[in-house]
């Protein structure tokens, strides 16, 4: 009897002991799986835990516990005397053939039914969102040198203390305390002062374009978009139903009298002036007027994508738009996922006073508040000046990167694309030269293990020059000639 | 020159030993604040560390420290030889004047020019989210039974392995590991076993709500809603332009036939089968039939609310609407506020195979992920089996307070209102009696402390009679009666 169950276990346990879960955790979750996929069958009985025990060379007490954790799961129960059995009254495994046959339709392949938004979204490209961490990946923060220890401690004192009134929801706007630290950021480092009144805090840079969106635009809106620009605010956009307008931009920045002349009637102007992306050119001071000017006339609003002007190599940092602008109709969008990582997802927006209640209101309904104890570790990390911090050394440490990649960079391209590095930011382009097109070199880099991005893919309109974007942050000096190496071959090899 | 400098400081310093703030940083934070209020003039000079030290009656280094974290900020500078300045080129002080004088309207008094849903959300109430943690709160779990060190210790675990992978942008539908444990969850617990493909995370319940009436419902579009039902989701839905249509709740839960009568066309019906809020009634097998053949005749969908059912007192859990649903016409939505906390904010969808795609594009596209640490450390507080635990051990917790309310409820309460205590949820009904008016007893019973919520708030048509909702989860058994001595005073001053 039980031997015959020792040979229904054993075979899904395989227990390693070098991996970071600790071996206990690996037992219980192939025991946990081998219930669910009815590899054990309800009811069964487990042999003793001093058999297993014997069988997997673990400590019983070990056995016990994880035995005690699946019973507390509710996967296994103990029978008076007789020993441990997987629960009787188990779920039947789920069989995938439903969902594999899944792509978008009903069982009779119609499509469904959905909204506008809902049919924009289902056209959207899966891909978004995933992105993989190779090297040369644009925007890219250098993850190994993050504070860990420090955000660490940020984190257990933002928690420990009060903690049972940090427990409810949050502030529709976020919690007061982050709000205040991001306004004496602002002021200080962006030379913009605010009152912490008009910050909104939302779950990323993309969670506030989507507010702004929707609070001043309705379906069928007109929005300048620069071209070329970033894709996936393009799509967030389009599937929120805007009419994309899109807009040239050159070294001075996006062409405004332009926009301005083709599209007087947009309700919304997305805009990176003191950095944009992918280019990294600044929008001029007369091309900024111009913008506030034309909003102001025309009730319009402009939402400024201020992403990644912390990182600025040549000269003091630019002012920001809103800082010069007199009419309240700039919306600024800030975000940590540059600065500090991605996965924090906390951004915010600095808001004109008359906006304030809406967005507000429709983020506090959307999603009542952004997780309350990240909030309180951020506050804590840039109220303890180790934002400020962070900062200084990753401007320091992006400045040796950013050398070392034009240095290696001009090299190894040499003859295959002109490195174009602007003054700002964590990217560079690379213009691609003998009739290289970016899409193939994008595909073939891609094949090498060296993620870039093709130009192309950030164009709306007028097709561009050939040109990848390469990001130079997150790639350690010493090991820039390497990957240009990779690149250099893969450029060759699109041919 | 220092004595001067001595008294602008030291008025805005005040160090409380006793503050879980260390001294340094209050001390810190307070000069801080001084010299962005501007009473610490730009330029001006501080006295030396020593002389600080005196007045503080703190140690050196820790003044040192302070003025070094100041520095670090940019908000101090030193000159050779000279000491420690203000840094010069700070930014003037915001007058709070433009943003108090600020009410949603442009400074020449007209409205704004904002979308359909930008207008909605401007005229609601500014309170939404706002919650008060008073005795009798509806929705209110026992926050301080929360296993704050095994939490804290699965974020530690979740956060220290392979930490710089986990920087980056997740999973737009969560991160896998969450999602397979959600699924095991439900599987055992709500005996609705999914794929976790088709599950996708969401910053909270309202999120999902959001998500699934942009995907699902265009502006103008009917949505059934029971009535009596959660006010935030119909502010929700209302703010998003969907039309209400209030579908009358007696003992067998949502009056499907007339629904189905009188707005067959709907888009959508908003659901609480297993615990209806605030009635705690449930749908009947019948009625639910009812509505999921409609749903498959009209190709409408049923979001499926199932927030509290975690918590059943008597007899087993009832089935999940979904989990009857032949015809993948059934959004669930689960959210971990009522078994956690709220502040963690993160919710769930599970979703119809041939919905995903849409959900999930979208869902990226808004908010690319939910906070990648607080997913695996949620994932690792699942796995462990602290998840099971918790929910066992408030489900004992809860039983005794549940009893301890009806007790002492039926004895502070007679003769003013009958307490109606249904058998699963956090919250009971107390009916009024005597021609108490629900919301003067909210009010009065607010101005004792006590926290409330009158039926009539979660009414959308049909006047019903008066009671008011009290949440039992919350408070401990021995202060029950404490607190119902209080109630009952304001009941009686209520008149």
């Amino acid at each position: 009897m039980v031997k015959q169950h020792e040979g229904a276990i054993l075979p899904f346990i395989r227990v390693d002991p070098g991996a970071s879960v600790p071996m206990f955790r690996q037992i219980q979750d192939q025991l946990r799986t081998a219930i669910l996929k009815g590899h054990l069958p309800a009811g069964s009985r487990l042999p003793a835990s001093r058999v297993l025990a014997d069988e997997l060379a673990m400590s019983r007490p070990t056995i016990v516990r994880v035995l005690e954790n699946l019973k507390s799961e509710g996967y296994l129960e103990t029978r008076q005397g007789s020993g441990t059995f997987v629960a009787k009254d188990l779920p039947r495994p789920l069989s995938r053939r439903r969902w594999l046959s899944a792509v978008g339709e009903e069982t009779d392949g119609s499509a469904p039914r959905l909204s506008r938004i809902g049919d924009l979204s289902r056209q959207m490209s899966a891909d978004i969102g995933r992105v993989e961490y190779r090297p040369f990946l644009p925007n890219h923060p250098a993850f190994e040198r993050f504070p860990f220890a420090v955000w660490g401690k940020c984190w257990n004192a933002a928690t420990r203390g009060g903690r049972a009134a940090g427990l409810g929801y949050g502030d529709p706007a976020g919690e007061a305390v982050l709000r205040q630290r991001i306004a004496e950021y602002l002021a200080l480092h962006r030379r913009d002062p605010c009152d912490p009144e008009q910050i909104v805090i939302t779950p990323g840079g993309h969670a506030a374009f989507a507010l702004a969106a929707m609070v001043l635009a309705n379906p069928g809106d007109k929005v300048w978009f620069e071209d070329p620009g970033p894709l996936t605010v393009y799509n967030l956009f389009r599937t929120l139903d805007l009419r994309i307008c899109p807009v040239d931009v050159d070294t001075d920045g996006m062409d405004v009298a332009s926009a301005a002349e083709q599209y007087p009637d947009a309700r919304l102007a997305f805009t990176m002036p003191s950095r944009h992306h992918p280019l990294g050119v600044t929008l001029s001071p007369a091309g900024r007027q111009a913008m506030l000017d034309w909003a102001q006339q025309n009730r319009s609003w402009i939402i400024e994508d201020d992403y990644d002007s912390e990182f600025r190599y040549v000269g003091p940092p630019l002012p920001s738009m809103r800082s010069t602008d007199k009419h309240d109709r700039v919306i600024y969008v800030g975000t940590f996922s540059k600065a500090l990582y991605p996965a924090l997802r906390v951004g915010y927006l600095v808001l004109p006073p008359q906006l304030v209640g809406s967005f507000r209101n429709l983020a506090g309904l959307m999603s009542r508040s952004v997780t309350v104890e990240t909030q309180l570790a951020l506050a804590e990390f840039i109220g303890g000046g180790h934002f400020a911090s962070h900062l200084r050394r990753m401007r320091d440490l992006y400045t040796l990167r950013r050398a070392a990649f034009v240095e290696a960079g001009r090299a190894a391209l040499d003859g295959l694309a002109r490195i174009d590095c602007p003054d700002s930011g964590m990217n560079a382009l690379a213009w691609l030269e003998g009739g290289l097109d970016d899409a193939a070199v994008h595909r073939s880099a891609r094949a090498a293990g060296i993620q870039c991005f093709p130009l192309s893919d950030y164009t709306v309109g007028a097709k561009r020059p050939s040109a990848i974007i390469l990001g130079f942050s997150g790639v350690p000096a010493d090991k820039m000639k390497f990957h240009f190496g990779k690149l250099a071959e893969a450029m060759r090899g699109s041919r």
